[in-house]
C-alpha cells in the first residue's frame, strides 16, 4: 500500500497503519447542555447523560486551582510528585506503583500501546466500555467480545477466550461496569486472576469503584503483579472536566507505562485540583450517600412506571423501555430538556442509561417520562 | 514470547508490545524549581530550562478560567467547538481541518499512531525534538535520523533518506527546530514538500512559529494535502501548564486523528483558556517584542564573554561552551540557582540550551555566568 510501490505518485494519499483504524466510530460523548438549548430551544436542562458528579467536586478544588493561576506559563511537574504521593497514602501502593493519566481514557490507551501489538489480542465482555474494542483497532490488533451473562461478565467464558487466543496480552473488566452497572464478586474475580497465565494483564477499570466499596480490588495488586487497576477523579469526585486517572501496578509495569505516557499527560491545575480532592473524603462519603438515596428512590419510580432495570452498583442505571420505540422516548425526553443515554451503540437498544442526579433533577426525570408513557 | 509457547506459565511476565519500548529513555524535563530548593537550599530561582514564557500568560485567561470552576463536574466538550471556531478564524482553517491536542506533543503522537504501523519509517533531524524518535519506537517502527547540516535540517539528505525508505510514513520538521532555533527558509520548505510523495506526510512542528513570523508555512496547507502543521499553545501563549495545542490539515486526514484522539483530551479549562488567549494577540506582540529586545542583549553578552551561539528563530538559544566540562559549569550554575538545559541526550555535549527570559533573569544569569568563567 505504500506509495512507492504505486506508479502515479501524485495521487497516492497517506495510508493508516492499520486498515482497522478506518472502522473507528468517532466516541459519542453526552449531548451537550448547550447544544440542546441551540436545537430545540429549551433552557433549564437536566443532564444524566455522562456519569457526571451531580452535587460537583469538593470546594478544597477551587483553593488549589486558584493557587496555580500565577504559574500557568510553566510546565507541569511531569512525575506528579504531590499527587502521586496522596495516592500513595490513600491506597498503600508505592510510588513507583503509580502512573497518572489525562482521565482513565488515558491509561487504558498506554496500557495497550505498551503491552499490545499487531499480532496479539485484547478480550472484554460484550456490553463493556465501548473503549476497549477501539484501543484494539488503534494498535491493529484482535478485539475479542465475549458475550455477557445476564448483562455482566461472564469469567467463565472470559477465561476460555484467553485459553483460546494464545496471543491475548490485556483483558479489561470493568468492575462496576460501564454501562450496566453490574459488579463482580470478588472472590470470584480473584479465582480468575489466579486462572490466568501470569503473562496476561488483566486491566480492572474501577471508575466507580467509590460509589461501591465492594468493587475495589485493591487487594489483588499484593498477590498478582499482572493485575493492574485504572481509576478516574471524573465519576465520584466530581472532576471530570480537568482529565485525570491514575493506575496502581507492579513497579516494572508502571515503569514502561511511564515510559510510554506522555511527559506532561496531566495538566498542572489537574494535577492540584486531584491532590486537594482526593484529600477531602468527607466529600466523597456524602457523594456516596446521596447517590445510594437517589438510586433506591429511582427504582422505587422505575417500578412503580413497570421499568425493568438493572441493578447498579454505580452512579447510573439502566432502564428498560418496553416500547418499540427506545428512540423516540429518547427523543421527547431530549425535547422537554432531559438528557440520557441511548445505548444503541452497545447493542442495547431498548435500554437507556440514566445517570443518577440531585433529587430535583431525579424528580424531573421521572415526571417527563411519566408523562411521555401516559400521552403514548 | 507469548507466554502460551512456554512451559512455566507461572514465572511468564507480561512482555511489551514492541521489543524498541524496551529502549525508550524516560523523558529529561527541565529540573523543577522546587527541586533545585531542596537540594542545594537556593531560593531565587531563574529557570531557563523548558522554554517556558517568562512574562506568563494573557490577564484574558485567568477570567475565563474562573468561569468555569462551577463547572468542573462536568466534561469538556469533547468537540472543542469554541476553542477551533476560534483557531479557524485566527488561521484561515475551517473547523474540519483541526484537531485538538493535550499539548502539541499528543497531537505528534496521534499522527504517528494514526499513520504509522511496525512495516513504516519515521525521518527526523538530527538534533531535533527528541520525542520525533521516541515515536517510533513507541510503535514499533523504524527511526530514521537525518545528520545536521549547520545543526539545522539538511532538506536534500532528508529527501534522499525518504526515497531510500519506501516504508516512510511521516516525515517530522521542526521550525523553528528545538534546540538549536535554526530555521528554514520558506521557498526551500515548499521545495522540499512538493518533491515528496503525496503518500508520505510532512509535519511541519510550528511550536515556536509565533518568534518568527518566517516560519509560518501555514500558506503550504493551501497547496498539499500531505501537509500537518501543528502548534501549541504552551510558548508564547504561556498556557504550559494546562496542555493545548492543535494541528492544521486536509479535512480527511483530520477526520482520522479525531477518531485515534481520546475524545476529552483537552480539558474544561485547557479550551477556555486557550480560546482567551487566542483572542489576546496584543499580549503576544508584546511576547515577541520583549523576547527580540532580550535575545540581541543576550547575543551581545554571549560575544563580550567569547562564547559561540547559533542564530536563534525562537524564544531560546544555543550557546557553546569552549570548556572540557560543560556539565561542571552546568552544574555551578545550578548551585547558584540557575536552571538552563545541558544538551547531552541531544548528543550536543558542549552545548547549553537557554530560554530567554525577562531583563532581571538575563541579567543574573550572565553576571552568573560571567562569574563561573572566570573563576576557572
Amino acid at each position: 500500500m505504500h506509495s512507492s510501490e504505486s506508479t502515479d505518485l501524485s495521487s497516492a494519499q497517506p495510508t493508516v497503519a492499520y486498515d482497522s483504524i478506518l472502522d473507528l466510530a468517532p466516541y459519542q460523548t453526552g449531548k451537550p447542555v448547550e447544544e440542546l438549548t441551540r436545537e430545540y430551544g429549551v433552557s433549564d436542562v437536566v443532564k444524566l447523560a455522562s456519569n457526571e458528579n451531580p452535587i460537583g467536586c469538593s470546594p478544597a478544588v477551587t483553593l488549589a486551582i486558584t493557587e496555580q493561576l500565577g504559574q500557568l506559563s510553566r510546565y507541569p511537574d511531569g512525575n506528579g510528585y504531590y499527587l502521586k504521593q496522596g495516592i500513595a497514602e490513600f491506597t498503600g501502593i508505592k510510588l513507583d506503583g503509580i502512573t497518572l493519566g489525562n482521565g482513565s481514557n488515558d491509561l487504558l490507551d498506554i496500557l495497550a500501546r505498551t503491552f499490545v501489538g499487531t499480532d496479539d489480542a485484547i478480550v472484554y465482555s460484550q456490553y463493556a466500555f465501548v473503549v476497549y474494542s477501539m484501543l484494539a483497532k488503534m494498535q491493529g490488533a484482535t478485539g475479542i467480545e465475549v458475550p455477557a451473562q445476564r448483562f455482566g461478565h461472564d469469567l467463565d467464558a472470559m477465561r476460555q477466550a484467553v485459553e483460546d487466543n494464545a496471543n491475548t496480552k490485556i483483558v479489561f473488566i470493568a468492575n462496576p461496569n460501564n454501562p450496566t452497572g453490574t459488579q463482580l464478586e470478588r472472590a470470584e474475580l480473584r479465582q480468575f486472576v489466579a486462572s490466568l497465565p501470569s503473562s496476561v494483564l488483566v486491566v480492572l477499570d474501577e471508575a466507580y469503584t467509590e460509589y461501591s466499596p465492594e468493587s475495589n480490588n485493591r487487594a489483588l495488586l499484593d498477590e498478582f503483579d499482572n493485575v493492574v487497576i485504572v481509576r478516574t477523579f471524573s465519576k465520584a469526585y466530581g472532576l471530570a472536566g480537568l482529565r485525570i486517572g491514575y493506575a496502581l501496578s507492579s513497579a516494572p509495569i508502571a515503569g514502561l507505562l511511564n515510559r510510554v505516557r506522555q511527559p506532561f499527560n496531566v495538566s498542572r491545575i489537574g494535577l492540584a485540583a486531584a491532590a486537594a480532592a482526593l484529600a477531602d473524603q468527607d466529600f466523597i462519603e456524602t457523594v456516596c450517600q446521596t447517590n445510594r438515596e437517589q438510586m433506591q428512590w429511582l427504582e422505587k419510580q422505575f417500578d412503580t412506571l413497570g421499568l425493568g432495570f438493572i441493578k447498579s452498583h454505580a452512579n447510573f442505571i439502566m432502564v428498560e423501555i418496553d416500547d418499540e420505540d427506545t428512540a423516540a422516548i429518547n427523543q421527547a425526553l431530549l425535547e422537554q430538556g432531559v438528557i440520557v443515554r441511548p445505548l444503541v451503540g452497545y447493542g442495547l437498544p431498548d435500554w437507556l442509561r440514566i445517570t443518577v442526579g440531585v433529587a430535583e433533577e431525579n424528580m424531573r426525570l421521572i415526571d417527563t417520562l411519566r408523562s411521555i408513557l401516559t400521552d403514548d
